[in-house]
């Protein structure tokens, strides 16, 4: 940047408060950074450490508006930005948009991202667009069964997605899905991974592989370094920067992937935003993945991605059976647990198996991470939302 | 703590907002605890990362009450905070002050202080109260000429302090500190250290020693581990300990100290807070000195002290001739430094020597800190407030 580093800002405007939100603010703070949320819940994850919350609908045309009105540079923490809304934005104020609304539509729609990165020679597991249940019949001959239908849009954490065991049960799989849909082959993988990528100016890295372990998919933990080859581990950085290269706009990355058969890795799911599965850069890396994502993002040279130490991440989910005001017992342990992190995010109501914070153990150099997996989710286990005191 | 982590809060009040603030802040963030500080100036360097700021002095009644009532625990971080208010506050809304408002108030008085580590037998250069120049040629007689005069109350970087360097110059130097007065004799020193220590619920710590760089009586670098024998950094730590062990009131103490003739470890100054010397815990150390203070003062167990690797950090005073708007040019150098972090404090002015951020280079485990300490004055020097683009 040619500017200098001056107060107040320069600001970075975020569509979406959440957590992501919240530890965007929290790495942008020591770089001069000032933050303003736009988000449609008052009090936010990110409200309470950044600079200000609009409380306003992702695509909300005035607020908006106001956002990059008070911003140098517009950011989002959600897919669920508006990407017209933000290129009409973006052209009648100025204020660039990082990662493009462009990229942001592709990764939107699923079955675009899928062909996209096809074009591109980039591995993913086979798939078809299907429009009705006798399109879902034939791709499932093809493809075999059971596969993974998928709505194209809106799916997170699972939603969205529906196992199909057999071509009989096409209709009731697609009427759950409700809308437009394309289906997945199940792939056979060893196991679960991703990789933390990022986009600046001057161009792109990207971070170790981190091993993903979902349940009811929704990720609970990840391991770094991933319990798997050093080739395939490389080969996972390796894929991941060609899915880099073919995004349009600066910003960090989440890629996930598959290790398949024969060590085989394909491409999952993108999300063109700070990710889940890349929490554990905050301590495990020289650079965590906010301060990369809001040093692209405005410009500033990219850190560096080294691992510091083998480290693991679990969430901690609400483990509620219905929605109640957030009260989590038994932090203690984890405080008093050396190089054990506690991250809170800030949310007013646990619901079932909501993300409320998560928590991060690194090791020495020489740590087994088996060992540091089966600590840290010990001392997830050790905290509740559950009962009283 | 019995009491669970919900949302809001708990809250932590401040009494100052400034760079400390701000970092207390980035530190309590993923704790879950939200903070508000109490500040004079409008948009201190706390209020953009924090939940709210009360503008008001710090010795304001009402504006104190304020932030007690908004407020689970209240600390200081500024020794300008004013003791007896902190403490009828306190017994007023049974809102806890840590470190205790009679530490503050001992810590306050340097002449207090040094009889208080003088009275538990811990080592400190000699000094004598001096009420006017008689006492003062009286006490230079027996410590030697050049010698030191300090204001008893209210210096900090330097001001307060005025070296004199022979008894014709007594009522000179009296009148240049214009205040109760108190004179210590000149310590031949090997080196600075400092010991950043604190004091929880159910113990205390020490980080490892730091040796300090002054220049102008303003603090320039700290290194560490200080390039001192393993002896004399141990030593170091368990005076430290002592001086903790005398302390009221949990928290974090900065504690300065000489190293010698003979390798003595001397206590020079204590404050009741986390300190300049102890920034390089935020990428140096496993557990940041701010969120030790954040965990001690709400009694929650503390984290570990370990050092991460070895660090260096240097502080980015304001090179300006006189006051001007915050424009910082050339910290792409800095950004573009694989394990430099710039921490930037936000405040609007750039004044001469003023604390405007500071910058840490952290190493690989056998780094040289020699070589470490080269860089990030490069990288300091690098960086300016003077000029334009």
């Amino acid at each position: 940047m040619a500017t200098p580093l001056s107060t107040p800002g320069p600001t970075l405007g975020v569509v979406g408060g959440g957590q992501l939100g919240r530890m965007l603010a929290e790495a942008a703070g020591p770089l001069g950074i000032e933050l303003v949320v736009l988000d449609p819940t008052p009090e936010c994850p990110a409200s309470p450490v950044c600079r200000d919350q609009i409380v306003g609908e992702f695509d909300d045309d005035e607020a908006v508006r106001e956002l990059a009105e008070r911003s140098d540079f517009l950011t989002f923490e959600i897919e669920l930005a508006d990407p017209e809304l933000l290129e009409r934005v973006q052209e009648e104020t100025g204020v660039p948009v990082h990662p493009s609304p462009d990229t942001l539509r592709m990764i939107q729609d699923k079955l675009v991202q899928k062909d996209a990165l096809t074009d591109a020679g980039i591995p993913v597991p086979e798939y078809r667009a299907v429009d009705d249940a006798d399109e879902l019949r034939d791709a499932l001959d093809e493809l075999g069964s059971p596969a993974m239908v998928k709505a194209r849009e809106g799916g997170y954490d699972g939603r969205g997605n529906a196992p199909i065991e057999s071509p009989e049960d096409a209709e009731a799989v697609l009427d759950e899905i409700g809308g437009a849909a394309m289906v997945e082959a199940f792939v056979e993988y060893e196991r679960e991974l991703s990789v933390i990528g990022v986009k600046g100016a001057d161009g792109v890295a990207t971070f170790p592989a981190g091993e993903n372990v979902h349940r009811e998919e929704i990720l609970r933990e990840t391991v770094v370094p991933a319990r798997a080859d050093e080739d395939v581990r490389r080969r996972a950085q390796e894929v991941a920067t060609d899915v880099l290269e073919l995004m349009d706009g600066r910003g960090v990355y989440g890629i996930e992937l598959f290790q398949g058969p024969d060590d085989e890795i394909l491409v999952n799911e993108i999300a063109p935003r700070p990710h889940n599965s890349g929490h554990w850069t905050i301590e495990g890396a020289v650079t965590s993945q906010f301060e990369q994502h809001v040093r692209a993002v405005t410009g500033r040279p990219l850190g560096a991605t080294d691992r510091r130490s083998p480290t693991v991440m679990t969430n901690l989910l609400g483990d509620v059976e219905e929605t109640q005001p957030a009260a989590l017992r038994g932090v203690e342990e984890i405080l008093g647990t050396s190089r054990a992190a506690l991250h809170w995010y800030g949310k007013r109501d646990a619901r079932p198996l909501r993300k409320m914070g998560h928590v991060t153990l690194t090791g020495a150099d020489d740590a087994d991470v088996e060992d540091l997996l089966a600590r840290v989710r010990g001392l997830r286990d050790s905290a509740t939302f559950v009962g009283q005191d």
